[in-house]
């Protein structure tokens, strides 16, 4: 087969089938319709746009509900447009609905890869426009902040900020709203950046959350931007791949996006349906252009098992995608003494994300991240923690391990 | 409480929970993030944004995995913008990832309805278009049209045409193509339909599949009716609810939309995960502007269980939403043999919509339509399929018969 392809990946449940027949199936079905019924001169014709089987797994037990298989079908990129919405129709729109089948993955050809420029900053980016290279980073959280006045807002920022985290995020549940509209929302947290990196000397993203209509998010990021924002939060399956897409594709929009996983849970924890997470919070993120992409840790109160994650995290980094990286976001249920853990788990090039773990740091939101600062530095120099929080100067971290106790990996 | 709310109805399976629990920790988590830790005063100012439990079900057995409750939160509309994202990130954005929680149903307030015209037509509108108003219509799918040129999409088109169909829908993975773009295949296609119209004195509404990048769709729509298209095609779960409201909402976008579910499968069937298919494919899309909706029949290889297809028809035509109804249209595997079983189920405000069963017609395309047409006139009138198979002129209806069998209702 000569022709360019992408290939869909699908774990297909059945007590009985014939997944031999139902791959080909779905390799006809999906592309050409139909094809032994074909006339030998049309099938010369139409074979560029035949889907082809590429392999059937067969796995799963004997029980009832157990017999899987996993079938690889390639298709001809000819038979859809340069986008998303193109081929997530293709591989995964009446197909979805047919019995229990779960998209594990894709794979694109080179073609249907050079229309995704990715994300514009990426981990090296993202890295870049703080100027720190040798730790992972820090992101906070807002805590809820739904009702708050700008003043109110403007000093939860401040204190987070002075904790020394390098990335604050707004609740993805604050829309645009008359108490904290996006400008002045904007415009008051970088005078806080700018007020706390006078005295702690560190640069900060604030992730702004982009919301409102679809067809407004772009003119709404720009004002944003010439508002002063330095970075975007979007809720992008709320909106589909294609929006993230197209934003992350603006020249004008030259600042990094945090993809945010709202609803994802609609998608991928069902083993018989939807879409598996690392496709959906890791290569399609990745690929639509997120430079930063938050997804469940496998340590809080929202889980997901951690293998699950690290194939996120794996596909948010792998080297053999040619575009820029994502910068991994580990969330939910994160305080200080997991950093060892999750410095384990993800390595270096994460980010440590937090909002609980901050703001109820017994001495305040600022201990909150000048705890987890201690956390990562102690954990870097291969310290462990109980020995680091004995130190002179680090109280927060201290305090930290007193309330919420440390694992060792 | 007298602030306008929208609620949203979850299904949580736990085996354990204190579902009491849970559902406030819902409300108060999802809104104002903290409760009974507020000072008097700061209650008093955020009252307004803190979410309520409205009811709390519990049901399931007690073997694993079989107990769960149906928990009715409200939501102040205080909280979120008026459009489809916010509400969607709001009540299932973090919560879709918590557990096994499906999200069933949605209701509005009347301040956030104000912002959502619905659908431009609705099953009366179509009807107008049509001039048909007596009796349910016919709509017929185009047979796999990859690598078709233009004389032969017009030459398939002819033939469903000539059958007597009302609508003809493309095929929902035929996407921008050099052999058959947008444009040419709308001026084909409509220049087939006037051929037809003149012999058989019938109106016919083509929905062409709207493609391709998202900011480029309402410029596509507007380049479609520039070349004569009376209808579109959507598949709105590939783009998200907002697109098509924003499609629909548009004045210059003066034709009727149909909406697809491909992806649907990826949401609706898993008892724990997701969104349920009332709401997914009737109420949202509904309430985003489709005129004509789409979903897998009960009859068919793509099969939804006959009270959940029935729930999405509900939704659709559902007087309690004040917006116009949107035509439902069960889809998949219906061959005229179907059809008393059909109008039983649905009633006469559907669309019969058959692929297969047009296409495989043994005496050929227009002797399916034929044949879908004489057996909706035979069943409106109460003459059983096999009386009006024998009448003369009905030989379509009885070939299909042979071929396919009926069932009696």
């Amino acid at each position: 087969m000569s022709h360019a392809v992408c290939t869909a990946t699908y774990r297909c449940y059945d007590d009985k089938a014939d997944f031999n027949k139902k791959a080909l199936g779905i390799a006809v079905g999906l592309t050409v319709g139909s094809w032994t019924d074909l006339p030998e001169a049309r099938k010369a014709e139409m074979e560029k746009h035949l889907g082809r089987v590429v392999s059937v797994v067969e796995s799963g037990g004997t029980e009832p509900g157990t017999r899987y298989a996993d079938i690889v079908v390639a298709y001809p990129d000819v038979n859809f447009s340069r986008d998303l919405p193109a081929l997530l129709v293709t591989v995964f729109g009446k197909l979805s609905m047919d019995g229990r089948i779960k998209l594990l993955d894709l794979d694109f050809s080179a073609d249907f890869l050079s229309a995704f420029p990715g994300p514009k900053f990426g981990i090296e980016g993202v890295r870049g426009l703080l100027g720190v290279h040798d730790r992972p980073l820090l992101m906070s959280i807002f805590k809820s902040v739904i009702g708050h006045d700008l003043p109110n807002l403007r000093e939860q920022f401040y204190k987070q900020a002075l904790g020394g985290v390098d990335l604050i995020k707004d609740d993805e549940i604050l829309f645009e709203n008359p108490l904290t509209p996006l400008q002045k929302r904007v415009e008051a947290c970088m005078e806080a950046a700018r007020q706390a990196e006078a005295e702690t000397g560190q640069k900060l993203l604030y992730a702004v959350n982009l919301t409102g209509p679809t067809s407004k998010l772009a003119s709404q990021a720009k004002l944003a931007i010439a508002s002063g924002a330095n970075a975007l939060l979007f809720n992008v399956l709320a909106y589909g791949f294609d929006v993230l897409h197209e934003l992350a594709s603006d020249p004008e929009i030259n600042i990094p996006i945090a993809a945010h996983p709202a609803m994802a849970g609609a998608f991928y924890p069902s083993p018989h349906y939807g879409i598996s997470a690392p496709l959906l919070l890791g290569k399609l993120m990745r690929l639509a252009g997120a430079d930063l992409a938050l997804f469940p840790s496998p340590y809080g109160s929202v889980v997901m098992p951690r293998e699950e994650n690290l194939a996120v995290q794996a596909a948010l980094i792998d080297p053999a995608l040619p575009v820029r990286t994502s910068f991994p976001v580990p969330s939910a249920g994160i305080h200080p003494g997991l950093v060892p853990l999750i410095l384990r788990d993800f390595g270096s090039e994460v980010v440590v994300n937090a909002g609980g773990g901050i703001h109820g740091h017994p001495m305040g939101t600022a201990a909150g991240g000048q705890a987890f600062r201690q956390a990562i530095e102690a954990t870097l120099n291969n310290v462990s923690l109980p020995e680091a929080a004995a130190k002179p100067g680090n109280e927060a971290l201290r305090t930290a391990i007193d309330s919420w106790g440390y694992k060792t990996p």
